[in-house]
């Protein structure tokens, strides 16, 4: 509850958003480690706690039909298009608190606070917490904003956790009907935008002191598995020049990737982030090597001609020393732009509340990928220490969480619809 | 059996070689996959195989104090200094069938033609086969030439297998008294030099399309295992310039090693044979990177020199990255020289049987690096096919076993001790 009694929202929202961050944080497989996951127990009480908060912010809050908690304000009439805010509540293993449920818990607070004041605006807000943006459980992102966009792939149904349990049986069980998902899916012209409020996970802003900043685009990403042969050998034994090292091949192709990315100017950035050599022993020159190449940056067009320009090094890096390559994409997804018209809203919102205006890319993941397909999505970063997520230091201050507050409440109150906006 | 009816040694040797090579493949914890290790039932197996070997070639065999097979050929006179002559009969896991045997068989065999031909030398011969070469199973290697060189470590005797059970107690399973590995000691007044035969287990001389080669040294080798800590981040959200990747920084000192061993003149090899990187997701820069390193030398002088230039290759790789390191010495070998006038008599047998005399050095280690301390050393090399050793893949062409088998019989012959040698 806001301590303000002008029902002005200065300095206000942070707290509450904080404490509620604490509150649903509490809500974990294991107290020591917080992990939330789909369809489990911690995903019921996690979403009763928020319906809870929906509803005493005046909001008309239920589970939807993939276990999203939806909540919805109305405008000055009855059954306006919606302007859409959310983020997710489940969480990765080991996780910070932050990474979702402050997104959520702000969009909650900012509706919360419009209430308090009776305010009704010429749309309709509806908060959406999906349920699933992490994709622990079933090893599938984005599952409940796909749900939402109408994009939900039945086939997933079939999968299942690492203890057998089928994504369907597990939707039962937790009294969902996994043959009625589609009923979760929006129409377009039911929303005005998806604008969702998220930590950056990344450590721009905290380098630039700031506070909050307008995300240009989600970055789209190509991840590839690669796989070098040479020849084992005796550590002792073979020479040098008689050497076809795999994992020295693999080496070469890390510092290679490195430097082509850290040279690049627009966002490119490139994570060789697993490796495993084998036969693996000390004294034993490795025959193959295997490693990952995570490639990002916020133009596909500009990501399609690095990781062509990486594959040709790598091609030629493995010709050179004869080692035979074994290249695969294994994922790809496209960059989604966020809305130039939202963008300026955004800026205008952060030039309004007194911070710096400043772009970045966001190279992590959001539910905006996915409600990309039925909404313009906009984005606001909120700092975050060191730049730390998906581990238990991943931190905000107040501060910062109640700056990102008072640009989303203000967004949201300044709020015109695209053909409005112009 | 010799096949050849003159009593001469032309190609007989190596089929006799070859077939005892293939018997004794036969005695292996599985039948797939080639293992014989210490104090097992193989073991004993093995060792009644190979004595009564010894005992057909004249040879007064048997056991010693620490499960070696010991036959003794007597010479003019009955208790001469003996030359002696040796390798191992434990194997690796998933081993070749030549690694060991050959030089225990081949010996044999040249004692059986001697012994056919009523051959006696103004030396006695022994041959030793070494119960523990590899150290498998106790993870302690050159565990039969230290006790025959009275420098086996009584402490070894607590160490445990995988199964729990202590050198201790498979000792005396064995029926061998774990109190008494002394007896197995040998007086370096008893022996005039110690002589080995084994496979390559490298590429060089196949390179050079030679049969045998002349060991020069068994080079020194130093282990370091080295830690790089930098900071985990999202491979999404941090800027390439603003990431301390723990992998990155070790694939640029792996590419160092490899540069600065491939550059060098006398023999230096440098070998990353294993690395962990961690957290070790794709999408995950990684914080942390651990890596083994081994460094071997003909030369202990010139290894230690590179040793230093490559960990401070390797702390100025991680300061300017910004990564911690920790870097441990794990293991040190001094190198062991063979005696020059054993290399000149072995290069006087290569080149009597019509083979060109070519040295070369040793990158792995053998039973010499024990016997040192009780004889002078002298080693030849029988090429393998391909360098490849410790797997199922090791081969030796029967010529060449044939061919390693007169350079063995031609240096027994026209041996000299050392006083003699000059």
């Amino acid at each position: 509850m806001s301590k303000m009694k002008d029902g002005s929202t200065n300095g206000s929202l942070g707290e509450e958003i904080v404490g509620r961050i604490n509150e649903l944080a509490a809500i974990s497989e294991t107290p020591e480690h917080l992990a939330r996951v789909f369809l489990t127990q911690e995903h019921r009480a996690a979403a009763d706690l928020i319906l809870g908060w929906m509803r005493s912010a005046g909001m008309r809050a239920d589970l939807d039909a993939i276990g999203n908690v939806c909540g919805r304000y109305e405008g000055e009439v009855a059954g306006l298009p919606c302007l859409m805010l959310g983020s997710h509540y489940d969480t990765v293993r080991d996780a910070g608190k932050w990474d979702g449920p402050l997104g959520l818990i702000t969009a909650i607070s900012c509706v919360a606070d419009l209430h308090k004041r009776g305010r009704r605006l010429p749309f309709a807000i509806e908060v959406t917490g999906f349920a699933d943006e992490e994709g622990v459980r079933f090893a599938s992102t984005l599952l409940g904003s796909r749900a939402v966009a109408g994009t939900f792939v039945e086939s997933v149904l079939g999968t299942r956790d690492a203890d057998g349990v089928s994504m369907r049986d597990a939707m039962v069980q937790f009294g969902l009907d996994p043959d009625h998902i589609g009923a979760a899916a929006r129409a377009p012209s039911e929303l005005l935008a998806y604008v969702e409020l998220h930590i950056e996970q990344g450590p721009v802003l905290e380098g630039l002191n700031l506070q909050v900043g307008v995300v240009s685009a989600i970055a789209g990403a190509t991840r590839l598995a690669a796989r070098l042969t040479g020849m084992a050998g005796h550590a002792g034994t073979v020479p040098m020049l008689l050497r076809r090292d795999a994992l020295a091949g693999a080496a070469e192709c890390i510092v290679e990737i490195e430097e082509f990315c850290r040279t690049d100017q627009d966002g490119l950035v490139g994570t060789v982030g697993y490796i495993h050599a084998t036969p693996g022993a000390t004294n034993v020159i490795p025959g193959q090597a295997s490693f990952t190449i995570d490639i990002r940056a916020p133009s596909d067009a500009h990501r399609k001609l690095a990781v062509a320009d990486i594959v040709r090094r790598i091609e030629a890096i493995a010709k050179r020393r004869k080692l035979a390559l074994q290249l695969d994409v294994t994922h790809e997804n496209r960059s989604v732009p966020c809305a130039p018209w939202l963008k300026r809203q955004m800026s205008e919102a952060i030039a309004k509340e007194g911070f710096r205006v400043f772009e970045l890319p966001s190279g992590a993941g959001h539910d905006g990928m996915a409600m990309i397909d039925i909404a313009d999505v906009g984005m606001v970063f909120v700092r975050c220490r060191g730049g730390i997520s998906h581990h238990p230091d991943e931190h905000v201050e107040l501060a910062d969480a109640d700056a990102g507050a008072r640009v989303l409440l203000r967004l949201i109150e300044d709020f015109r619809p695209r053909d409005a906006a112009g």
